[in-house]
């Protein structure tokens, strides 16, 4: 993963270059945002799903870095003062802290447009369909009905103070997270073109990994320290945020997460030892302690 | 313009669908920011030019739509608080007074992205390359070489308070306002398969209008009342904003925007008779009072 992410970090470097002209602070926001941090949960699954179907190295660095991108703009946006109102993010100071808020909105919303420039660019793919294919699988995960959707979701939860289902946790955070994560697993069988059958067994497996990450993500908010995270913790309960950790309990959401992570690493039976760093990476999706 | 308009709303109606489910909120604020509003200068623009290429209208609307969705997304944003911190807009209290500014955030959010998913998907045009070559041209026009770097542009001259040149103005309104409006008018002839001398023709019409449509705009500001523009004017003086109107003074600046209408007109000698609503617009956008 680690070699994974320097090479995302160098396919950003040159999809988002250093700023010249006068307009040089927002592509210093969008550079702060997005290049060196990060786990690339994301990106790799890009990769590794693009390497199953041999699809060329640069075509799958190009769709993983626009996808980070597309994920970089979604927490930039989450941190500000009006949504989640963090002050630390990746072990440094949010953008609306490094720089002002409105450069912290400019930068996400000229991410979110950049992440589409790259998929839709010639570069990252000869065939047209796979493209606009690209385009339009973003698009989803992140529209009302994925991710801003789901952050909307949230955000109603908690003006509302009442607990949430569990029915209705697992449906806000499949919109919130796990839809840019279904997608980034299907983005590589879709540069691949890979037959529907197999492009939905990453589909679910990126699910099902997505929604063992979040579960993971609550309990390290529940029991990780900042330092360890390099974001703050502890703020879940301080928020009365609704999550399955909240509502099961710490084992019993443990458990839940270790099964979703087999059943992700199931999906990929048919791929054999081809794909057992996917199976790895679902493994490491509950067990990372950052 | 008033039966485009009302069209480009029935397609907005059902590409915006009335909301259910608890995240109603989401859509309402963005059916709030979309529907029934505005001139929908940049959706006829995409409406004119497809119907010079016998594009079929429903293709030509989604297009349209698209393109005022991602409009409708750039005037949330800039009226935020931290932005231009705009309380009226379309004669109606802005999206984040209307709602609140995470509404806003995230309403904006998700129109950019629902513009993309309308334009990639295969409803609006058969040919894939058609939709990527869409999608590549929104996201030009939209990201931090278009209308986000305009908008940082506006940002930083209005904190550093020192007069812009005029080459500096028309570099910052062709990013913030231009880029949009060159790509509506050049949308038509990408639906249209047209051939590149005439995409480029269409492209030089739309920069010529937006350039002239901006000093207009300028000039309604210096000139007119909320009441006729449905919001508020008088602001850039106030803000001391780097406009031509400000630099060149009211009659100068309205000579040189019917220069620009007229060069833009003549970009469509070519097409004859057929593009005269085309040219009637380019002499609407600086001779309108709102």
């Amino acid at each position: 993963m680690a070699e994974a992410a320097a090479e995302i970090d160098q396919a950003l470097e040159v999809l988002i270059p250093p700023p010249d002209g006068p307009e040089a602070k927002l592509f210093e926001a969008m550079r702060y945002a997005t290049i060196g941090g990060g786990k690339r949960l994301r990106g790799f699954m890009v990769l590794e799903g693009a390497r199953q179907f041999g699809v060329a190295r640069d075509a799958a660095l190009r769709t993983a870095a626009a996808i980070e991108m597309l994920h970089a703009y979604s927490l930039v946006h989450d941190d500000l003062p009006c949504m989640d109102d963090d002050e630390l993010r990746r072990g440094k100071p949010t953008v609306h802290k490094a720089f002002d808020e409105a450069t912290a909105v400019l930068a996400g919303d000229a991410l979110q447009a950049n992440a589409f420039y790259v998929l839709s660019e010639a570069d990252t793919h000869a065939d047209p369909g796979v493209r606009a294919e690209l385009c339009r699988g973003l698009a989803r995960a992140a529209g009302p009905r994925g991710m801003c959707g789901g952050q909307m979701l949230d955000m109603l939860a908690e003006e509302a103070g009442e607990p949430l289902e569990e029915a209705e946790i697992g449906r806000l955070q499949l919109l919130k997270t796990g839809k840019l994560i279904e997608f980034a697993a299907e983005a590589g069988a879709i540069l691949g073109k890979a037959p529907p059958q197999l492009r939905h067994a990453f589909a679910a497996y990126g699910r099902d990994v997505g929604a063992a990450f979040q579960i993971a993500d609550d309990l390290l908010d529940a029991t990780a320290s900042a330092e360890e995270t390099g974001k703050r913790t502890g703020k879940d309960a301080a928020a009365g945020k609704a999550t399955l950790v909240g509502l099961l309990g710490i084992p019993r959401a443990q458990a839940q997460a270790e099964r979703l992570a087999a059943q992700a690493a199931g999906h990929l039976d048919a791929l054999g030892e081809r794909a057992d760093l996917l199976r790895a990476l679902a493994r490491y999706a509950i067990a990372r302690r950052s």
